[in-house]
């Protein structure tokens, strides 16, 4: 049997599942793995703070060093989140030769590579499984089992706060600002929503996710980025009797050598198995070049998900302790990014037009243009002087697109309201 | 850069997609992981049968000894399938310290605890992702990822032609007959599809699958069976009227640690992801007690598919040669199976039964009897002197069922087409 010394820094929900999950479970991994873990100390920030009674043997201080510095612990749990005094914590656990697991999103998605260099040079493992999509084990499963595929495309609905409000606004026909309420209540959102209807955690995720799938480390500047507060029951509507789902997709695409990141409100054919992921739960789409399309699902977030990921992370990197293989550290690609003519898509376009005669005909010389080609057209009866007419269009380009737009704004009597891309699907491979 | 020899048993579907692959991916692997895959020998069973002109540079034979004896080859790669020659095969390439990689499920089925011993005994790596789920990460998942778990249900759409049919008649609104028609027409179902549509294939996926999930290599005869052959368009419109989905579920559940075991045709709640897998695609379901519900979809068989989970087998293989860890082999439960009494589920019972008056009051006495509830009722218009009647139940146990059935057979008037369970939902995970 090997004994590990564990330090855990935070105390919050995962840490406390983990906690009762390394308890619940201590026998079960003796017995099947030879393993025992020991929970040495827990770190927090605030020593004040009531716990539970369940924790009233542990070892609590809100002394840093107490882990860093005991050269008994071999094992650094971080839980604290955030980016600043966790990278502190994670780097100088490496430097001293202890092994480490967090599931700190924001901090991998833009220093992961950097890290995994130092875990590297300091031959100890650095995993962090529960950084994307909780309970769903999609980091391990590109970095293992589909490590020998091409992957072409990487689809996720990787956020729960704004994958359930538009379940909601879908189920219950109810409005964004109805849905966020409920989300608030159930404790899926928080005061101020932005990070996850905006799409950032999205985007911190994808950054991971498109370091996985493709081999390169990406600015959360580089992702095109949209959110779904204007997205309305009128929208539903139209995509609804259309044959679509809108979800919000963080997408990475490979598109002859360009890569094409955004995270954005996209149309998703019925059919398609993201279409049916409902609520707070999460999805992971992967197209490789001979896997085809798998889906991964699973909770995005919970105590118990996501601390099974960190738990499953202790047990993978025990293992394999004394040459650990952190996630990804050898991978890398020469992909460039995508640019507008590379961006290629059919667009759901939701505009506000004046209701009075030659206006379609404007309308619909700005996009000959830029020869593009209608799929669907829909007018509406007008409330007031205004109209709502949607276009889904044939693929473009944006370098297609973004003159029509540009001509548009400066228009008067036309104003798009949004404007989303269907999802783009790889064509099945039948060759190798 | 490590050189391994590689020596491939058949050169069938899975076996070209094989080569091919690592043919184009040489480069790919070599900077990546630092290996380089030699495909020493193919050893084939009829070497005059015509082979693409794609193969001609390689080493191919028909006696086995050539890669079995052969002391310079690293991997053995098992493609022929079936029991007998494979077993020979597997254990005397294991016996000369060879690693071996296999997609043979019917072997793995019953031999694979067996075989797995041997490897570890010769210190060697036995791996077979590719046989259950195709191209679908399932058991590296199982064995990795949710190892830390305690697994309570999993239930898969393991084959891809009894999912293709039922999904062509609910579709098309098409008869079984038709749809096996269709199916044998693409490919997708044999001459005799017994294997297939009777639940035998999905059987020998269950085992593999219920070994790594409970750690318990489990009998075909222990499993309860059932096929599709029965099912009628008047069920699909009963069910989808319902709220169901009719699905060929692999299931393996734990109640009051007693393992259940089944492959039988299961209505699927419209809402549950196993419910929106569509033709011949394949997912797996599983119930944690911390991960929750996971599921893990994707293309369940073809050349490529199948091929990249080979490959995914050869590169774990590699990445840990000289301590190789082969699926599975540490895990063992002592799970008894459950009883009549432990198998609780509401069922879909449909009835033809005589149009007179009184068949309903005797029916519903019948039920009565073992103290069974009824949820739903359907009694439709009779065809000639027959009339169908079907049945939702609250749930209740094989053991409070079985006398209703033995009864109902020896009455007059009335008789039991089929009878299907409702999948069973473990309760959420509140608390650890």
């Amino acid at each position: 049997m090997k004994n590990y010394r564990i330090g855990i820094f935070g105390l919050g929900t995962v840490a406390s599942g983990l906690i009762k999950i390394l308890k619940k479970e201590k026998i079960n991994y003796q017995n099947r793995f030879n393993v025992n873990f020991e929970l040495s100390q827990v770190v927090v920030h605030d020593l004040q703070k009531k716990r539970a009674p369940e924790f009233d043997g542990l070892n609590i201080s809100d002394d840093p060093a107490k882990i860093i510095e005991d050269p008994a612990i071999d094992i650094v749990i971080e839980l604290i989140g955030g980016k600043t005094v966790a990278k502190n914590i994670i780097e100088e656990s490496l430097q001293t030769g202890k092994h480490v697991i967090t599931a700190n999103k924001d901090l991998i998605a833009s220093e992961g590579r950097k890290l995994s260099r130092l875990a590297k040079e300091k031959h100890v493992g650095l995993f962090y499984e529960a950084a994307v999509a909780g309970g769903i084990p999609i980091l391990r499963s590109l970095s293992n089992s589909l490590a020998s595929d091409e992957i072409e495309q990487i689809n996720g609905i990787v956020n729960g706060t704004s994958n359930f409000i538009l379940s909601q606004m879908r189920q219950n026909k109810i409005s964004y600002a109805a849905a966020l309420k409920t989300a608030q209540e159930k404790g899926f959102a928080e005061a101020d929503p932005s990070n996850d209807v905006d799409g950032i955690d999205a985007a911190y995720k994808l950054q991971i996710l498109a370091d996985f799938t493709f081999g390169k480390q990406i600015n959360q500047r580089d992702i095109q980025m949209g959110g779904i507060r204007t997205i309305t029951q009128a929208d539903l509507q139209d995509v609804t009797d259309l044959g679509y789902e809108i979800k919000l997709l963080a997408s990475a695409t490979v598109i002859s050598n360009k890569l094409e990141l955004s995270v954005a409100p996209t149309l998703v054919p019925k059919g398609h198995p993201l279409a049916s992921v409902q609520n707070e739960n999460n999805a992971v789409f992967v197209n490789g070049r001979y896997s085809g399309g798998l889906m991964f699902y699973g909770p995005g977030a919970g105590e118990f998900p996501t601390a099974n990921s960190v738990a499953a992370d202790l047990i993978e990197l025990t293992k394999k302790i004394d040459q650990p293989e952190s996630f990804n550290t050898n991978f890398s690609s020469d992909l460039t990014l995508a640019k507008p003519k590379d961006r290629i898509a059919s667009r759901y376009i939701v505009f506000n037009v004046a209701n009075r005669p030659g206006v379609m005909h404007k309308l619909s010389a700005f996009f000959l243009m830029s020869d593009i080609n209608f799929r669907n057209i829909r007018q509406y009866d007008p409330v007031g002087d205004n109209t709502r007419v949607v276009i889904i269009t044939y693929p473009a380009s944006d370098a297609q697109l973004n003159p029509v737009k540009t001509t548009i704004r400066k228009a008067r009597g036309v104003e798009i309201i949004h404007e989303f891309k269907l999802l783009i699907e790889p064509k099945e491979v039948t060759n190798a």
